[in-house]
């Protein structure tokens, strides 16, 4: 175990705490904490500190936690923001070990509010305290009865008692998760509110559920990480131990993005570079909270599917029809079961029906036994079969046919879906599978999105994990950029760059003169492209410094004297080094490349669709850097465009071998340079038939002073 | 009203009824519809009919219904096939008006079934007896109190009465419908199935729920339509009647369209065409069945929001950020309050805090009102404002919370989605909400669907309805058609339609020897495109029968003779009429214009991207044909490469208004043709420069012998 994370296991499993702001009075923070203490019965020590009570409920109260003996393992702290510094320094004096604050009003109000923030971690290091918080709402501990909370969600009994680990950096939601687990039979080992993070953070509660036993899957609530590095070695040790780590991220909008600022104190970062750190690292990233329980629940019971192939059942002809639809559409692969299930199937049904998706409404029964629960059997034992969604209808006997297929699911092991209909018609069917701890959903939504967790889950599973080191390939640019200078890099100076990595671009040298310039072309050969090389120029295009189809020499002067005024109209004053001389290449598809470095994540390779597609495709897919080869490879897969690379309606398929391998050096490029890079962009990388290779056509790049 | 509807009105509106098959026990059919019908206390007359009981459940008994004396309105049949024929004699005998077929077994399970279903309906003509069904469920018309229906849905009361009419063609759905409608609050001037629609069919129900007064939305489960044009012009009268259109079809996906036929022997239909004629008719298409009750629900409340503007309020800074996420990435627009609204809000809220979404957690009360409620007022009045999310977190005093929302809003009427969580601990907010009528939602899917759905029908009543009849421009096709063969037409038969119909082509001469080919392309000027024409040939790239970029006379007679060859390996024995000589054209952006017959709703017109773009890009648009002009624009508007055609990154706009005419154009031509053109093609058709139109550079049809 971490060290550190063993304070972290008394913070969440004490054998005493204290409650600063104590009260009997449950309209007050401090007085529905007392409340909810008693009330679900924890059992270690409690004692409430007030300024002048003798006694809180019954229990004996302090006025100083340092005058109470023996030091609790936590302090809950729900105060005014004007005594938490003074009852800190007392947790402190009295050899607690940390302290949950409630109190909000800090980091997330603005820059005084950070100062304010700050003097309590001061005070907290001082005495060696750990903090959670401020402006959280406490944690619950099912497994001690212990809900360390003034969340309202506590008001019902029992606490939901389970195997989910929740780290939550808002308290409502933790609030509302509570609620929905109770409501659908799922529980936690711990549901914890981070607010601020001022001290321990999403990742701090992420490690202890990895060491924690009672943890099998782990659901995070993130605004904004403090450490994406940490955040992924992380995710890798918990797939090493078999946890599935699921989290819902708010901050994909530009709207959402400045909400987490105001709530939490938190910087979303890019979605984008989050959405593809997850997809690398197995990590489960959903859009609805509800949704972290229902799929972690759906995989601490089933486990992930072998196979991304989903089967459909329903005893309504309607809904059958609907759910296929909907499967379908929401990109999941009907599975095809093999011939042995469809025989056995087609001995059962009315001539013409499908055997997937399978309306097993109105058969008979056959020697006895139900069709619908035999059908099921069958496509579970198939191991073409990967899961399997049943779409309950409203029938006679409902109950006992879901209580049925529940057992059947729970004991057979194959990962199944049961879907509820949301009426109260279905209450005593919802009883049923709470009672054998089988998971159901109510909205066909949540259905979906629980077996596209779990595909996607196996899928991930059954790739590599992503290296955790960069290779040294990329050390030479090191050296390269130690003779940069600071800020936006000319062309040339980029593909030096480049070809240092060993990505090939075109040969370009520096003309200081037109003509220089002309010398050049003769070499290449007519016709060329001419561009100007300026610094301070960041869009050579709208400054008309890129002349293509030059034909001749007194073309190429007036190019060159055409650069000159538009740069001097563009940018006065600004200086032209130059111009490049380069020959007219379009004997291929035009793609970007490009990295750049991520807050959170470090550096990230993209790549995408270049020219004329970049305006009506979304077509961009990116890694945190180094991706090997292969894995370039899947991002490329990936792309809208792969089919037209991959010679679509008998063209030759395009060298995606060779743009795998320039992903690749371009990620370790950005690696082995790390913050110093700020961005760098290919744009366009020609990428010619297969055998042919890829060259870069033109680059910009930005370096800073920074290092890690 | 429609005549036939009176009949309609009388079956679903009973003063007396008969049930076939009447029993006393609840297992069976009979017996469930009987204790339904009294236990929910129908006030008509019911006449048990059995062949040998003197009373059912204490109600006298007839073993013929023509002995009974006065004829009933309405008969129930749920009685073993073997019976029915016999049943429905008794029925027609006894001066019945209608009766209702539960039975199964008919034309859903293949041709021997639809004979049988045929002989049911040749006695129903005979007796002039309407028929519902057969292989339906019934119907509840509870402002009668009346379940004319098996379903165990109807064992919970009391039954959902409300102002939604619906029409469902899978009896299970009705039943969750039922059973959801209930559940939300919601209620139904009539809910029916319709089964195998042998007689009365959705259109048949669609029009009573248009004429009749206690319906104010008509939500329709859609397996397939048997008559596409009384739909489209049902769906115009509801319009404009104020009802609106909701509708869930299946059959989207191939496993759901071939389900559709064994379920309620349903042919499908394009789902593409359907959905592009319900955006086009202000039907509200839905991909749930739930969802229908929720969004019927929402705009029988609130009517359509004025603009399609949307806020988010919510007590939960976690909730908010997610919710404000998930607005944006559902397409839905996040309204900006205006000035007067944003001081106003600014200054009850702590410093950064955004206005939209906006965050009402913790605010202070002021001056004693709850400032949530105030907060959603100010943004309530504002008329930049279409409609509202409040999306409840677990607070204290949350349920008197919510009833003041609720209340606010009903008062208001504002459009304003209530979503609530889905535990337990929020019954009492959703039992306070369904007390003043007002709608919510448990999961933010469903809350979303009603914004967009009630958005989009805004939308949609903002756009004038499309012309219902075809203008007479294109009838000069229809005498060029009679001198047309049946069968695949050539290029330059299909570009003389095209010319007929006022869409420019290219001016193609068929050349029947290459020495008149050279004389055309001297006449063209080189460079010349060389096409074989040949009746039998459908792919003319794949025989090699496309020759571009032919310099000079050598290479044309060499282009001959590959055509030549080409057609021989490709298809031996075909007739070479001659090739056509083609000036080379690439001036301009290549699309796909096109048309074709469709079963359900006749004449469609298709526009989308050409080129390499179609292998990547899902990039089509459709109508039901014809289009006007200004309607051909909003699909072009709609397509991808929208902005590509208005000209991006500095290029010059293409000529949209031209290509709009074109397309309402051909959409003329196809009206005009109706089913004797099974489908024509212009692939491309180059769109140039704006001010320089669009020319057909190749095209393909098929005529049929058909007529209307």
């Amino acid at each position: 175990m971490n060290p550190d994370n063993s304070v972290l296991r008394a913070l969440l499993n004490p054998r005493s705490l204290a409650v600063f702001g104590a009260s009997g009075d449950p309209a007050k923070f401090g007085g529905r904490v007392m409340h909810f203490l008693l009330k679900h019965g924890y059992r270690g020590r409690i004692v409430p500190v007030h300024p002048s009570a003798k006694e809180v409920l019954g229990i004996p109260a302090v006025a100083q936690l340092s005058a109470a003996g023996e030091p609790v393992d936590v302090c809950l702290l729900a105060l005014p923001a004007a005594h938490l510094a003074q009852a800190l320094e007392d947790c402190g004096r009295s050899g607690a070990r940390g302290a949950v604050v409630i109190t909000a009003d800090f980091a997330e109000t603005g820059p005084e509010g950070a100062a304010r923030q700050q003097v309590l971690v001061d005070i907290a290091r001082r005495h060696g305290l750990r903090i959670i918080g401020p402006n959280c709402l406490g944690y619950i501990n099912p497994h001690l009865n212990l809900a360390l909370t003034s969340s309202v969600a506590l008001a019902t009994e029992p606490m939901p008692r389970g195997d989910i680990g929740l780290a939550c950096q808002s308290g409502s939601l933790m609030a509302s998760l509570i609620s929905h687990a109770q409501d659908c039979g799922a529980g936690f080992s711990v549901a914890a509110t981070v607010g601020n993070q001022a001290d321990i953070g999403l990742c701090d509660l992420m490690e202890y559920f990895i060491e924690d036993a009672a943890t099998r899957a782990i659901c995070l609530y993130v605004e904004g990480l403090k450490d994406g590095a940490r955040f992924l070695e992380l995710a890798r040790r918990a797939r090493a131990a078999g946890k599935p780590v699921l989290a819902v991220k708010a901050g994909r909008s530009t709207a959402g993005e400045r909400l987490t600022q105001s709530h939490t104190a938190s910087l979303a970062g890019s979605y984008a570079v989050w959405a593809a750190a997850c997809r690398d690292h197995a990590v489960i990233l959903l859009d609805d909270p509800e949704a972290l329980i229902y799929c972690a629940d759906f995989l601490v019971r089933f486990g992930a599917p072998a196979r991304s192939t989903v089967a459909v059942i329903s005893p309504s002809g309607g809904t059958v029809a609907v759910t296929g639809d909907r499967v379908s559409t929401a990109g999941l692969v009907l599975a095809e079961p093999g011939a042995e299930t469809r025989a056995a199937l087609s001995a059962m049904l009315p001539p013409g029906r499908l055997i997937n998706p399978l309306d097993v409404g109105g058969l008979p029964r056959s020697s006895g036994l139900d069709s619908a629960l035999t059908a099921y059997e069958l496509l579970a034992k198939d191991p073409a079969v990967g899961a399997i969604l049943i779409a309950v209808a409203t029938t006679p006997q409902l109950e006992d046919k879901v209580r049925q297929w529940g057992r059947a699911a729970i004991a057979g092991g194959k990962p199944t879906a049961l879907l509820l209909t949301p009426g109260t018609l279905v209450d005593g069917a919802r009883r049923a599978l709470r009672e054998i701890r089988c998971p159901y959903t109510n909205r066909l939504d949540d259905a979906l999105r629980v077996l596209r967790a779990a595909v996607d889950y196996g899928a991930a599973l059954r790739d590599p994990p992503p290296p955790a080191a960069p290779s040294p390939r990329a050390a030479g640019v090191c050296r390269m950029a130690d003779g940069l200078p600071e800020g936006r890099l000319t062309e040339p100076e980029t593909k030096a760059l480049l070809r240092e990595a060993g990505i090939r671009t075109t040969e370009d040298l520096l003309a200081p003169t037109p003509d220089a310039a002309v010398e050049q072309a003769r070499r290449i050969g007519f016709p060329v492209v001419l561009k100007g090389v300026c610094r301070q120029l960041v869009h050579k295009s709208e400054a008309g410094a890129v002349r293509l189809g030059i034909s001749d020499e007194a073309a190429l002067r007036e190019a060159w004297q055409q650069i000159v005024r538009g740069l001097e109209a563009h940018l006065p004053g600004a200086t032209l080094e130059g111009c490049v001389v380069q020959p007219m290449l379009s004997d291929g598809i035009e793609l970007i490349v490009g990295c750049r470095w991520d807050e959170q994540f470090g550096p990230v390779v993209v790549v995408g669709s270049g020219g004329v597609l970049v305006e009506i495709l979304d077509d961009v897919q990116m890694a945190v850097a180094p991706v090997s080869v292969a894995h370039a490879g899947r991002l490329i897969a990936a792309l809208r465009i792969a089919p037209v690379l991959a010679g679509a309606r008998g063209r030759r398929p395009a060298d995606i071998e060779a743009l795998a391998d320039a992903v690749a050096r371009l990620s370790e490029l950005a690696a082995a340079l790390g913050p110093r890079l700020a961005e760098l962009d290919i744009n366009p990388l020609l990428v010619r038939e297969s055998g042919h290779g890829v060259i870069a056509l033109d680059g910009r790049a930005t370096l800073t002073g920074k290092t890690l």
